[in-house]
C-alpha cells in the first residue's frame, strides 16, 4: 500500500516522548501533517494497571496540544477493545456507537485520551479518529503472551497447554493492525474505528491451528473469571475504508 | 478550624505547575504529605471548552504522580457538579453515586482527571478524595459572575438584569467552600464528596437578596436552553464531616 507520505518515525533513542521538551522539540523540527500516535506503555504483565499509564495520558495530550497549535491537520490515535463495556454477557461483537465502561486503568486511560483529544481536535477543526484495537498478535511478541506461549514450546518439542480454550477472541497479526491504521491515516475517517477481523475464534482453535498437528497440545476449558466469554470487533468502518484484515486462523493457518 | 497542618501555598510566581520540572522541583523541595489541588484553568467565559483543559489534566496526572512517588499520604483534587448527569430532567439533586456524564470540555477532562487519579492512588495506598465544587461566589471574582453582575451595578445606582430568574442553583460563598476543603483535607474520607449548601435558590431569590431592597433589579424568566433547571447538591457525605455550608440565600442576607 503507497499512501505518498513521507515517513518520520522517531524511535526512543532520538525522542523521549515523555519529555515535553523533547517531544515540543520533534514536533517542531519534523512540522507533521498527519500524526499516527502508537507509543504508550504496554509491557506484557504489568500495562493493564500500570501507573504509566497515567504519564502516557498526560504524554498524549501535550503532543496533541502542541501538534495542533503547530496545524497538524490529521491525527490518529490508538485505543482498544478493552474501552467497551464487556459486561453484558451478550453477543460478543462490538461496534464503535456501542457503550464504552472500561474496567481496567489501561482502558480507562485510553477512553479518557481519546475524549480530551475529541474535545481539543473538533473545535481546532483537526481531523481525529481513534483505532480501537482488538487482540494482537506477531513476531517480536513477548513469549508469555498467547500465540508465543504455544508455538514455542511445540516448536521445541515440549507440551503447551490453553487453560481457557472457551473464550473467543478477534485476533488479528500485528501487520494487518499496521496496514489498518496507516489506512486510517490517509482517509479522513473521523471517531473510533475497530480495528479486529471481525471473526471470533476460541482459544481451543486457535491453539490448534498454531500447533499444525504437532504433538504436546492440551486445551482445558477452565472458567475464566472476570473475562468476557467472547470479544469481535464490528468492522463495518474499517471495511469501509476498503480494509479487511483477515482472522488469525487465516493467518496462523497458512505460516505454520 | 485548626487542622494542625504547615501550610505551603505554591503561587504562580515560585512553581508553574504546568512545568513538569518546576512542579518536581517544588515537590521535592516541600515533601508534602497532604496535597490539596486546586490549580486549573479558569478564566471566566472560557474554561467550559478552553483547550488548556487537556494542559491542566497532564499536569495533575504528572503531579499525582510524583506526589505518590514522593510518598505522600493524602491527595484531595478538585472537580466539578458538571461531572453529573444533568440530563434526565429530574429533581436536580445529584449524590456521589449518581451517574456521571459531563456535556463540557471542562466537566470531561475533570471527570477523567478524577478517575484516573483513582486508578493511580488505590493501590498505591494514598489516600484520595475528590470535591465537586457546585457553584461559587466571592470576592475578586470576574465581573461578569453572577453576583458581582448584579450587585456592582446596583451599587453604582444602575440597572441590573436576570434573564433566567427561573434556574435553581446552590451556590455558596468561596469562604464556605474553602472550609469545606480544608476539612475534607484533614479527614480520611475517600472518592467523590459534593461541596454545596444543599439547598437550591433561584437566580430571581437570589438576585433580590443581593438587592436588598436597592431599586434597578429587573427579572427575566427567559427559557435557558441547555442548562438543567436546577442544580442542587446532596450533602450527606460532607455533612458526616461536620462541615455545613450555608446556603447563598442566607451568606447574601447577611452581609448585603
Amino acid at each position: 500500500m503507497t499512501l505518498g507520505f513521507e515517513v518520520v518515525t522517531p524511535s526512543r533513542q532520538d525522542c523521549d516522548l515523555l519529555d515535553p521538551a523533547q517531544m515540543r522539540a520533534m514536533l517542531d523540527r519534523v512540522r507533521p501533517t498527519h500524526i499516527l500516535h502508537c507509543a504508550w506503555q504496554v509491557t506484557h504483565g504489568r500495562f493493564w494497571t500500570a501507573p504509566e499509564n497515567l504519564d502516557w495520558v498526560a504524554a498524549t495530550l501535550l503532543l496533541a496540544r502542541h501538534a495542533a497549535a503547530l496545524g497538524v491537520a490529521r491525527f490518529v490515535g490508538v485505543g482498544t477493545c478493552a474501552e467497551y463495556d464487556w459486561s453484558d454477557g451478550g453477543p460478543g461483537r462490538r461496534a464503535e456507537t456501542d457503550a464504552t465502561r472500561p474496567d481496567t486503568p489501561y482502558g480507562r486511560a485510553k477512553l479518557a485520551t481519546a475524549t480530551l483529544l475529541g474535545d481539543l481536535f473538533a473545535p481546532a477543526g483537526v481531523s481525529f479518529a481513534w483505532a480501537r484495537l482488538f487482540h494482537l498478535f506477531g513476531p517480536g511478541e513477548h513469549p508469555a503472551r498467547f500465540v508465543p506461549s504455544i508455538a514455542i514450546p511445540l516448536a521445541e518439542g515440549r507440551p503447551a497447554t490453553v487453560r481457557h480454550g472457551g473464550l473467543v477472541r478477534d485476533m488479528i497479526a500485528a501487520v494487518e493492525a499496521g496496514a489498518a491504521l496507516a489506512a486510517m491515516v490517509g482517509s479522513d475517517i473521523e471517531g473510533p474505528v475497530n480495528i479486529g477481523s471481525g471473526e471470533g475464534a476460541s482459544l481451543a482453535a486457535l491453539a490448534g491451528a498454531i500447533a499444525a498437528g504437532r504433538p504436546g497440545l492440551a486445551v482445558e476449558n477452565l472458567p475464566a473469571l472476570g473475562q468476557p466469554a467472547r470479544m469481535v470487533a464490528d468492522i463495518g468502518r474499517l471495511a469501509a475504508l476498503g480494509v479487511r484484515p483477515r482472522g488469525a486462523l487465516r493467518v496462523l493457518g497458512s505460516t505454520q
